[in-house]
């Protein structure tokens, strides 16, 4: 998608090592950043330069493939990368995907091409199919970023929306600036600013207001990692939103690949809860007005913090799954039928 | 309370001014401010270097007091001072109690004490009665700043929290940060230092996830306006908290002096909620390395943003109303009984 101007993905392999933009320094910068070791790629993750399930996934592909070409030992590559950051089951799906072509690391590199295109793809269909979802006009509500930063291309929650953008519809996107990190402020405005889609930025508090208030057709998010029986893991905040989609009878709609889908894990209650650092809460990094980028403290000195980074919302309030195999039912059943779908075509 | 080791109210009435914590500075700062005229008064409310219901009820009715004693037209006065702020009911209440003063200055100034007095009884006596809610090592969640900076003392919503601490229950409080100014991490975070209660700030988004894994025991929050049939419109995020309570079975409480009930408005559908500038929105306060207090823009610069500082909790989902006349229910007959005990007092 587009980039000051330029289609751009949000990682790509280059000359043996990972570049990727470095979305911490967005909207105020476009940085290239470049992982030419497993470590500098760990730490990318870690310290959240790339994010998004998707993303991570392919990222930790490459990283993988990465170690191969050193000749280092992959074992522990994997654990390295497998411990970046628990809750996205997609980090997962990259690692085995690679290491299924050990140990030649030409056949790893091409796994890991192969599971990059894969996920654009998907990204891709996600739009096709979530199209169905929004009418001229439709007011939709994200929360995060679930756009091309998070997936490569085109986006989870928000391919729809460009499908949309691009059809001549005329969406309109109520933002939720997602603190603490406020990924939806830096990085969900600045993709919609590029490609030209209207939306306007809220605190995240007033998001069940406006649903209250009729000024929402419909919310769709992405998922780091959805359970069996369908309930899913989305950056915190979300589930404040799918409760109030359904006090108002507006749909709640989860978009993701099928890579996203952790079938091993029975429910949400199985899905590890990320803790970030106190610090994330206690301040906030924003540009000045002499155009530099700072980070100032919100809080007395000292003040205690809690950081869940992701919390659960049950499949009864999910109105269904968006996915590269079509829209299908949060349940069991919907979600066994994505993958009868896929291996089917 | 206590402010810098030393007791003090959020605004008093000195040397024919007003005097006030400029609730603007703080945590990083505590500076008192001065209103020596109408304008000043009405600026430092509709700039929010004061806040709070029952607050603004005591400083708009010393502001009328102030014009008596310049001698100026009371009218014009008490126009000026009412368009400040749409939303918290508290403003007439200490407008028109003034105003019944009229025409004698001292006489005007002897009702703006007297409110200011009976506000702080309030109080007092709400943090008496929300004892009974709080069981020993009670985990209070809580949002905006409803303690003694937006009362003069004790608070409402923080009252019950300051009594259970003295009374050596140690509860603890969730703070929720309160986007966009913040008043969770600026302001309740700080009282509850200055208090000595153990607490830990949360991103707004946080709170239905750690309400969901049954980590609150109950939330209290304050109230701007109280309608009739005892709908509650308080800062913007109050209604999502309330849906997640309901969602778990917790408790949610609404503390608010009989100063912010509206009978004469029947329900939340007609109380006006104030939508501030978009700036609120797209940047933050606070302060940078040097300790210097810096405002930094976090979303791309020509951003739109919504602002709607309120939103209205139905009466369903409140549990009950702390007042100065004791617990009642959150239903007309609630809210009747409430002004029935006080009259009969």
């Amino acid at each position: 998608m587009k980039a000051g101007g330029r289609e751009t993905r949000a990682a790509w392999w280059a000359d043996g090592a990972i570049e990727y933009l470095d979305q911490r320094e967005l909207p105020a910068r476009l940085v290239t950043g470049r992982a030419a070791t497993v470590e500098d790629a760990a730490l990318a993750i870690e310290r959240m330069a790339v994010r998004g399930a998707p993303l991570i996934g392919v990222v930790a592909g490459y990283a993988l493939a990465l170690a191969a070409a050193h000749r280092e030992p992959l074992g522990p590559a994997y654990e390295r990368l497998a411990r970046t950051r628990p809750t996205a089951i997609n980090l997962w799906r990259g690692l085995d995907r690679v290491r299924a072509a050990e140990p030649e690391a030409a056949a790893m590199l091409a796994a890991a091409r192969a599971f990059d295109d894969a996920e654009v793809a998907a990204a891709e269909a996600i739009g096709e199919h979530g199209l169905a979802l929004l009418g001229p006009g439709a007011r939709v509500l994200t929360h995060c970023n679930a756009g091309w930063l998070a997936v490569q291309d085109w986006g989870t929650a928000l391919a729809p929306v460009y499908r949309a953008q691009r059809s001549g519809l005329k969406p309109f996107v109520f933002v939720s600036e997602t603190r603490p990190r406020l990924q939806g402020a830096r990085l969900t405005a600045w993709e919609l600013r590029e490609e030209g889609v209207a939306h306007a930025l809220i605190a995240d508090g007033a998001a069940a207001h406006l649903i209250q208030r009729g000024e929402v057709d419909l919310v769709i998010t992405g998922a780091d990692r959805i359970a069996a029986n369908g309930d899913a893991a989305n950056k915190i905040g979300t589930y404040g939103r799918a409760l109030a989609a359904r006090a108002h009878g507006v749909p709640f709609w989860v978009a993701a690949p099928l890579s996203t889908f952790d079938r091993a894990t029975a429910s949400g209650a199985g899905i590890p809860i990320e803790e970030r650092t106190p610090d994330e809460v206690l301040s906030v990094e924003g540009v000045d007005d002499e155009g530099r980028v700072r980070r100032v403290r919100i809080a007395p000195e000292g003040t205690a913090a809690r950081n869940p980074a992701f919390d659960v919302t049950p499949h009864g309030l999910i109105s269904g799954f968006v996915t590269e195999a079509g829209l299908v039912p949060a349940t069991s059943e919907g979600v066994a039928e994505a993958f009868r779908r896929a291996r089917d075509r």
